[in-house]
């Protein structure tokens, strides 16, 4: 046991004190683990675009004062009461949703939508008290999707923590927390498309990147980007797209475009815009027989997907995915053994670093559109 | 070889001279089958609702005088040049749809949809020349799907011809050549439901009893019939449906009723209805996680699926069939020795029989909504 085991730990942690502002570092109390909760002590943690959707909070109830953070890599400071599957020393990837392990889902091989630990954008608290584990001068400061990973240390609920071999460098493997693991599992765990087969990758943010990325590694011999930023192509080579369109280029829907280019439609396509329209099209590339769709981008609260039956009837299968179909605990380290092993790339989707001090730079690079994935080292 | 081989031949068959006016039984002259052809005698033949459509010609574009019917068993009279896969004397189901072997459909595991012999219904004249093989005193009477059973003898592309066991009654597996595969099927092989789940089948006709068919076959353990018309779940019991819902009796959406008979949602659904209000109340109706939903009706062409993007994201899946999935010639012989094994029932589809001269009878039970399947015998 850590000699932190049991106490309050006075670390430094980033806070979003209001929508929109700076992050400001500051000396916050992190209580020690109830039961069935862990402290982390985060050692790398990047930044996704959920944080800044939140951070900015433009469409979303606000919730502040927060710690935002929830791609990270760390190691178990300390475990709560009934914690078993962890144990202080361990490395540990925590992820925003979690996994209890007793639900229906967790019991189901399909699922991995937890009715426990499914991510809650809204709740600021830890569900074993509804407290924050967080606070500045006895004030509390909100939780993030129960990882609040911007903070030298934090509280998990245990079953959002996956723990991974530890000689797996975390400053690589913590971007599998969300969005490279989500686009990753929607192409190879949903979409599954055959060696030789065609697949479209609707949207070349991290997301779709990592699309292709599970595109590449099942073998698809096509892999057709298709993003409405036509400079998004060149970057995307090195995921294995080797054919580009850009729907502002064609005159024509471009779910036609892609059937003329493929006799008839590809074989897999995959959705990571959150757009529609996007989705509508995704779903109509596909190839009657044989063709499967997987939605990943978040819709708008009032969009509707809409399509004419005679679609689904040709044989056509439309799916969506939520962390790209895997269940935290049992498949992350699986994945981390895939990068080990080299079969899957993470180097590619590091763009940036930059020390916990200067965090809303990596605020300010995903905004301009710069980067892809921006680490946040704790220790300077 | 039969002696009528490379004849002409002189039978009865019920001829359609104009829309949804009786059929009349007339001598007409069936021309030998030509490359990649085969000519059968038909033994027994049922009524589908897609005679009907077809015959009354609403939507369609009317096409007369026609020889209609598409369910059937017969023996093989005489094959034309190149036909390699039956002979002479083989018991066989013609079907609407067929199976090239050569195109990429027929070369996909997935995928029944062949290019060439894809169904038609505006086609009424063979492939091969474009021409008929019926006549009356020189003028010709068109085909219908290729198959046009509602004749002693009819011709047919080799493609369509399923090759059966030859001790299969054809007075039952008459009925496996289109409506009562497509309903199995839609269960069996596309919704998949695991022994123990819940299924619901909306739409209680014979396509839905048997998508309820193949519920049972599956060990589902619980099969909730959904239909507009509450007199079908006495019927439907027999086919395993166990519990009913009917929309009507309530005052919210169907799939809310649903959701909360079987705690947020049912593990499979099969539409049979063609109604686009039950396609969406069947995908919304499945449970998130793990839920698929199969359409198996035809839609009206200006019918619009329209869901909202989440219900996709919470992991459920919509599917289509056509026919099934079923591969006419490779899958329907396996369906038969399921039937000759005892593990699919078939007796309790067949409500009427009536003798060939009495044809027009079959077409009014249909009206009336008496029967589910009426079997028609070719010789009296
Ligand atoms: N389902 C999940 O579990 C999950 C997890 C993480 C992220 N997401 C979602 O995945 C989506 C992608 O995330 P990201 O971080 O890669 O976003 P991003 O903004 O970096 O990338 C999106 C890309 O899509 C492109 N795009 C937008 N509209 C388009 C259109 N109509 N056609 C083609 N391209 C279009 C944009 O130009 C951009 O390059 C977002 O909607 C995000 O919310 C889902
Ligand atoms: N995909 C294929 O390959 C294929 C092949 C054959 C038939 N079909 C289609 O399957 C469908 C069913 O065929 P059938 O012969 O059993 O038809 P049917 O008319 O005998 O049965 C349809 C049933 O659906 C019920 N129904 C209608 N609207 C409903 C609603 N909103 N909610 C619940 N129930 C509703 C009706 O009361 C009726 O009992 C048709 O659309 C037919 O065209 C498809
Ligand atoms: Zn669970
Ligand atoms: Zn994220
Ligand atoms: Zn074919
Ligand atoms: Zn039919």
């Amino acid at each position: 046991m850590s000699n932190t085991s049991g106490q309050v730990i006075k670390c430094k942690a980033a806070v979003a004190w209001e929508a929109a502002k700076p992050l400001v570092i500051e000396q916050v109390e992190v209580a020690p683990p109830k039961a069935g909760e862990v402290r982390l002590k985060i050692l790398y943690t990047s930044l996704c675009h959920t944080d800044v959707y939140f951070w900015e909070a433009k469409g979303q109830t606000p919730l502040f004062p927060r710690i935002f953070g929830h791609e990270a890599g760390g190691i178990v400071e300390s475990v709560g009461e009934g914690v078993t599957h962890l144990k202080p020393g361990d490395h540990a990837l925590p992820v925003f949703t979690g996994e209890c392990g007793e639900c229906p889902h967790c019991k189901s091989e399909e699922s991995n939508m937890c009715d426990l630990l499914r991510i809650n954008t809204d709740r600021g608290v830890m569900l074993h008290d509804q407290e924050s584990r967080f606070s500045i001068n006895g004030k509390p400061i909100y939780h993030f999707v129960g990882t609040s990973t911007f903070s030298e240390y934090t509280v998990v609920h245990a079953g959002c923590v996956a723990k991974i071999n530890p000689e797996a460098p975390l400053d690589k493997v913590c971007v599998l927390s969300c969005g490279i693991c989500t686009g990753l599992g929607a192409t190879v765990n949903v979409a599954k498309p055959k060696p030789g087969s065609s697949v479209a990758v609707f949207g070349l943010g991290a997301v779709g990147l990592a699309a292709a990325e599970g595109a590449r590694i099942s073998g698809a011999s096509r892999i057709i980007g298709v993003d409405l930023v036509s400079s998004r192509f060149e970057l995307a080579k090195k995921f294995g797209v080797n054919e580009f369109v850009n729907p502002k280029d064609h005159n024509k829907p471009v779910q036609e475009v892609i059937a003329d280019m493929t006799n008839g439609g590809v074989d897999r396509a995959v959705e990571c815009t959150g757009s529609i329209q996007a989705m509508i099209s995704a779903f109509e590339c596909v190839h009657d027989g044989w063709g499967v769709a997987v939605l990943v981008g978040v819709p708008s609260k009032d969009d509707a997907f809409k399509t004419h039956p005679m679609n689904f009837l040709n044989e056509r299968t439309l799916k969506g995915t939520f962390y790209g179909n895997y269940k935290p605990r049992t498949d992350l380290p699986n994945v981390v053994e895939k990068y080990m092993k080299g079969e899957l790339e993470l180097e590619k989707f590091i763009t940036h670093t930059v020390p916990f001090s200067e965090i809303n730079k990596a605020f300010d690079l995903m905004l301009k559109g710069e980067s892809i994935r921006c680490i946040i080292r704790m220790e300077e």
